[in-house]
């Protein structure tokens, strides 16, 4: 049997699929790790925690599966975007991996956005500028901890860091490289203006690779322990966020994925790079002539937990009761509320915000409140509002692509019918939801196939996947969304100025 | 014994009070009766219905009370503002009383504002332009319901009625007058300019008598129903609002009045009439040299009630079993959570909002919300949110009558510990609640013993109250609230341009 295995290496665990050539799914494993909170805005991983992640999933994969070595045509990666890892003259980590939900660069983002080198760097580089990004995490290195930073002979990210134990070399692929705020997209190679205002020189980064690469001779060490030949290839392959735009098949013109987890995206394939003229956009490479636009939103299910948590408390035990989810419940709940919840606007942005409007400082806020107005109108308000902030993300993507023809969906709230009918009802569009299991493993497979020649195209993708749902939109519900659209956009608007003063009251005053 | 029986005919029951001439109560009664709202922004109630609750809780207090008939040296008046009765040829009522709460003449108020006479005539009678007013109704009247104005000899008050059905006069003190929009303030006369834009003549309207006027000679009917001698004088009064700045002992220069009951107000006596340049605060006579300023607030307790029932349903049970109120659990629950509600703000406008705003759109909202923030923050958020705002009609207050010295707080939000030190901690004042039952009752009988000599000055109210709770502020709290407070402003003016839409949306879609 011929075989390829997707590892997709995520913020919360690494996951390992081992598929056919036709993307049926033959074995599964998983394995989480810690993510180091010690002062406030940190979000750091343990490298070679995660090393030893990979290794197991790949190991319990190709065991469960009971594949032979040569069974397993090849190996192809997924990782989550924006880590860095700074190694030392001994190729040993000087840090852990820095994530990106890691906000201590806040302040040299700030400076970049404000002294206008942001938006110069943001329109040759293609990555929002953003605490997140290792372009702010490296100047904040440079001016915080200097002496890590005079110290760093590279600096990596996650997956070059698992490469290098591997095969012993550095090396990133474009698309890794897309998502570093230090890689310039339209001529593929490291950014000089961006290397220059690090202080760094293109030799202290990885060298590039394009995302189908591939390399053999994994370190016999590994090689043994897996049971996996010398000879097999690696693909390098790309970041987590574009291979699911492969895995949902939302990868022609017009096909728009959108993910709503615990965070949330937008995203649309075009075929050249391109920037969105105010900066608010990502522009990630998926292949030399597959880009992917579109926005992050920090606000997804995560806004959905709080909802539940911390408004429905009482009704979680009713749920353990029943033995169903909360969220089923909030969910039917919601549903007895008319569309447009009376008028009940809510901005979910919880935990400040990226895509659309890149404000740590953003808060939430229900507006409209009448006394009509319940729980289950609040917990129908925050559905939508976080639609309406994801919709806002796609209006933004529109300007820059054109109108989009229809959604693929994915991520925790796909569960919901209330929910993805919201969707469809807010976008005006036909929302199907692909039946893709892991589907950011499974884009790697299949850039792993198509590296291997195992398919012709990328596109081959559409006949691997099912699909589970298909929502049309309903013109009564549409029509009252789009009278309150422009409202809750103008809200946004003025609310904005207002999010720094009361954030910054939170912060002095928190504990 | 000499006793003086006060009566305050509200808008949702009548209380008559039987006090000795200390200010000790004999003996009480209360009659409630039925609001109509027949149709939307209707609140009106049967003149004749009220009549019959007014001599019931009379003849009640005076029969419990087992006092002899000459033991009543008088009979004194309290009554609601704003209401409107129109009387035809043979002294019977063409509508029935049209309430402060009945909205329908909004659009007309909105014309006074829009095109300028509202501020004209506002500066001559101190009262604010509002569908509340009789100027406004008398107008809506004329306008759409031409029949029933035309047919109209007398435009009077429910106060006026009542009198006129025990003594056959029609007669209304400045107080009462002085909330009708139509009343000269500075020159104590019906003001032409009004008359003129309404089409109505004095004739039309009820003589004008001092708020300690008297009055013999009841309708035998009533008399005998009543064991109450013809020769008993009856003393006119005044409106609810000012006898309860009275009869709560809010009658010096910088002692403010604030009652927080289904909604609020904030008052302060001054000794002229003063009006405020910008047509947002009342001045309503309490006597010749005693006037009171203030603002009233739709949205007091009731906003807290709403808290409970919508935000707080599960909790009812609870309380329910614990027997206690579900009031003290939320006060419980919200005293847990710091001053400031962790940055989350609460602008309370569920029902429209008369001052500080006056703006009927307006609606409530929650600004700053953080995945840290609970149900808890909400409900003290909420308390924190109704005191804001009264503290905002305080603010406005101050620039025409200087700062207060102390706060006389009254209501049923006075029964928590939580909410008063809330008031004194946001206000920055001594709070006192004095232990005054019924405090317009007791401001009418004391008006009436001041009318009939049996004290000297109204000051003398003093002695009749007691002292339940003292707070003083807590530097720790004000020092957050002088943090939140110019926030909280500012978003009130951010905010407010964009209520008329999503009301209108709201009217629009409700069934
Ligand atoms: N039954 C359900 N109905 C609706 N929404 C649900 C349901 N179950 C989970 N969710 C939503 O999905 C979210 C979790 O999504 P998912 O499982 O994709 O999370 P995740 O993998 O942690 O997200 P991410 O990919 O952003 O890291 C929850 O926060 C919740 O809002
Ligand atoms: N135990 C309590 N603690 C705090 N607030 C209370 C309590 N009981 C009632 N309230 C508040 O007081 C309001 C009623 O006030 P009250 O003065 O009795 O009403 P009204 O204005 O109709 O006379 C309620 O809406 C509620 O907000």
């Amino acid at each position: 049997m011929d075989y390829m295995l997707g590892v997709d290496i995520g913020t919360t665990s690494t996951k390992a699929v081992l598929y056919d050539m036709k993307g049926k799914v033959i074995a599964y494993a998983n394995a989480g790790y810690k993510l180091y909170q010690d002062v406030p805005d940190m979000a750091e991983e343990d490298p070679d925690d995660i090393l030893d992640a990979v290794v197991a999933v790949m190991g319990q994969t190709i065991q469960k599966s009971k594949a032979q070595p040569t069974d397993i045509k090849g190996v192809s990666f997924s990782c989550a975007m924006h880590s860095l890892i700074l190694m030392d003259q001994a190729d040993q980590p000087l840090t852990r991996a820095i994530t990106w939900a890691d906000n201590r660069a806040a302040k040299y983002s700030e400076e970049l956005k404000n002294n206008g080198l942001g938006a110069e760097i943001y329109a040759k580089t293609g990555t929002p500028i953003h605490p997140m990004a290792p372009l702010s995490k490296i100047l904040w290195l440079r001016n915080e901890k200097p002496e890590l930073f005079k110290q760093a002979k590279k600096f990596i990210d996650l997956k070059t860091y698992i490469f290098f134990r591997l095969f012993g070399v550095y090396k990133m692929d474009y698309s890794i490289a897309s998502a570093t705020g230090m890689f310039n997209i339209f001529n593929l190679d490291w950014e000089p203006q961006a290397l220059d205002l690090l202080q760094i020189s293109r030799e202290q980064l990885p060298k590039l690779v394009e995302p189908t690469a591939q390399i053999t001779g994994i370190d016999p060490k590994f090689g043994n322990l897996l049971g996996i030949s010398a000879n097999t290839p690696f693909i390098f392959g790309a970041s987590d966020g574009v291979l699911s735009n492969l895995g949902v098949n939302a990868i022609d013109p017009g096909v728009v994925a959108v993910t709503i987890g615990t965070s949330g995206a937008v995203r649309v394939v075009v075929d050249k790079p391109v920037v969105d003229p105010d900066g608010k956009l990502f522009c990630y490479a998926l292949t030399k002539d597959k880009w992917v636009v579109g926005g992050p939103v920090n606000n997804g299910g995560i806004v959905f937990r709080w909802v539940k948590d911390q408004l429905f408390a009482p009704e979680r035990i009713t749920a353990e009761q029943m033995q169903v989810s909360t969220y089923d419940i909030l969910t039917q709940i919601a549903e007895k509320i008319p569309a447009g919840s009376d008028g009940l606007l809510f901005h979910p942005y919880l935990g400040g915000e990226r895509a659309p409007i890149w404000d740590a400082y953003a808060r939430g806020s229900f507006f409209g409140l009448t006394r009509k107005h319940t729980r289950a109108h609040m917990v129908r308000a925050a559905l939508e509002g976080i639609v309406y902030n994801l919709y806002v993300v796609m209006l933004t993507i529109e300007k820059i692509t054109g109108k989009p023809k229809s959604i693929q969906a994915t991520g925790g709230f796909a569960r919901s019918s209330l929910w993805r009918q919201l969707l469809a009802d807010i976008f005006e569009q036909p929302v199907t939801i692909p039946e893709s299991f892991e589907s950011s493993c499974l884009g790697a497979a299949v850039l792993g196939m198509y590296a291997l020649g195992y398919v012709d195209d990328l596109s081959e993708v559409k006949d691997m996947i099912g699909v589970t749902h298909v929502h049309q939109p309903n013109e009564q519900n549409f029509e009252v969304y789009r009278e309150l659209l422009p409202i809750w956009i103008r809200l946004s608007e003025v609310l904005e100025p207002e999010y720094k003063e009361i954030a910054e009251f939170q912060k002095r005053h928190s504990d």
